[in-house]
């Protein structure tokens, strides 16, 4: 058995969740439901004019990983915090929750800080992204342990961490760590701008070394270049082995070796989307570890996204297993 | 028209809320419902212990400040914070809520840190508080601002804030800056243990420079030294001019001019109990600088305490001013 079903690289963020209304967003120049990215000016000027905020955990693979630990599965975390106040909170959370995360933190001299992510939640339930990176850019291919790579089932990647300089290394070097030990690579594709900035360097991995694919309708169809859903999908499905590809209320799509099933979402108020994919494909993953049939993975990754933004902040609150056994799940 | 309707003063915190159970807190060495102080040793011991949290600004006097400019109210605060991350997330969200606040950040090369509170919730919805005072223990008389506390209708003490080497001094300070331009001092006792700690020196200030006494049951039976609540509020009443007497879901007393009256509580279902004392406290002293009669005051607060009660975190989230409304407060 190896020591981790899941081991997780993504960018290390603490969200500051705040609330306003559509004529704010316009007036602040936010694009309304993606993530934007944004200096430490940017970050100071727009903090400056946001309301009262909470602090919570987050980060993209960050809340897929807390989500596995949270059910109970072996998991780890890679991605980097500086050794400040924020850095010291996501460590915590994440640790806390029962992941393993040993990642270096950069020193207390290093030019930037913790990355932050000022999430404004609008009254619909949408969220609106403004990322500052900070030190979490600077993941390297020396953060990478390739025993704990050799030691994963699966790795899952980060979409949003092929912004940065060594990255695409970063992530070159886990993948080799871990696939001829017999694990398998996952990814997430984040978001359709992420998609835009690096189209060329997503379609090389996963035509060669991606066993598994997250992506929502926007991203995968920006992927493939064309308006057509469906004929995304099927592109898609021809060079990975399994394609999960999320339409939010609309449910998910699993398609695997030339089939497709659809598996319908569950009915939620919406309070706050952050996390929904994140915590989909952390549940997803988890049930595919423990041998689960994909449809009933989709159907877990479902109960997962509908419990995240039942309230504010990406990181789980309810027993999710208990939620599984409710829908007859588990 | 004086620039404040209230001015408080306390200790400045960053809120770290967690769940746990109560056998957690017995194994932990914690004493459920109480606020106990930590040193930085125990902080960090008692952090690692706990699970996953998130980060809500708070501190008493500042929750009920930031209740007050929630409600449109002029006001600021008297607090001290580091300059580091914790101190900006501090400040900011005073500011975003509309309050002044401008006490000097103590310096980045200080030996303490912001102030923080471990907020443990269990599942009945008490709080049980474990305070690493840091930086705001500090407060000294230069932080106040004399010609500002000349320019309050109302100066609000924190009763937890007589902790802390120069505190007295600086609320001595405060009063001494206010009372001959015709403003008046309201004081909550904020503790049992902390009267126990302090009772010479609260009794010496509530005789001579208290208008308005906030208390909770135990609170003022500590002060008067007595286990009959109504002989505690009896006594209170012989020397000073209001006192509001809080009893939980039994609702609360307020006593002026030899009269009580009793107003019940507002029934809720309590998520997390922090914030409920300060709360109360700020929507009662906003409608009396609004000049409403202490009965609807203390209705208020009532509706302001449950309302701060029924989620997590000390800060308000809904309008209070449609729910003063709803209530036919408004």
């Amino acid at each position: 058995m190896k020591t981790y079903q899941v081991v997780g690289i993504g960018n290390a963020m603490v969200d500051v969740l705040t609330r306003a209304d559509d004529a704010f967003l316009a007036e602040a120049g936010i694009e309304k439901g993606i993530m934007q990215l944004i200096d430490m000016d940017r970050a100071v000027e727009l903090y400056s004019r946001v309301g009262p905020a909470e602090e919570i955990s987050g980060g993209s693979a960050a809340n897929t990983i807390a989500g596995i630990a949270h059910l109970g599965g072996r998991c780890a975390y890679v991605g980097k915090v500086k050794d400040d106040q924020l850095g010291a909170i996501f460590a915590h959370d994440l640790r806390a929750q029962g992941a393993d995360y040993a990642t270096a933190m950069a020193p207390k001299d290093h030019a930037h800080e913790t990355g932050r992510c000022i999430v404004i939640v609008t009254p619909d339930g949408e969220r609106s992204m403004n990322t500052y990176l900070g030190v979490t850019e600077f993941l390297e291919p020396s953060d990478i342990d390739p025993h704990q790579m050799a030691q994963a089932e699966w790795i899952f990647l980060e979409g949003y961490r092929f912004d940065g300089p060594d990255s695409h290394a970063a992530f070159a070097k886990a993948i080799n760590a871990c696939k001829p030990h017999g694990g398998k690579v996952s990814i997430t594709l984040s978001d359709p701008f992420c998609v835009e900035r690096h189209r060329d360097a997503f379609r090389l991995m996963i035509r060669e070394d991606v066993d598994l694919l997250f992506a929502n309708r926007a991203e995968i169809m920006s992927l493939y270049r064309t308006e057509d859903f469906a004929a995304a999908r099927a592109a898609a499905g021809r060079e990975v082995e399994v394609v999960v590809a999320t339409d939010s209320e609309n449910g998910v799509y699993v398609m695997n070796g030339g089939g497709e099933v659809h598996v319908p979402a569950v009915p939620t108020h919406v309070v706050d989307a952050t996390g929904a994919g994140d915590l989909f494909a952390g549940a997803f993953l988890w049930g595919l570890s423990e041998g689960h049939p994909l449809e009933i993975c989709a159907r877990m990754g479902n109960v997962a996204a509908s419990e995240v933004i039942s309230h504010i902040g990406a990181r789980v609150q309810a027993d999710l297993k208990a939620l599984f056994a409710r829908h007859g799940l588990l």
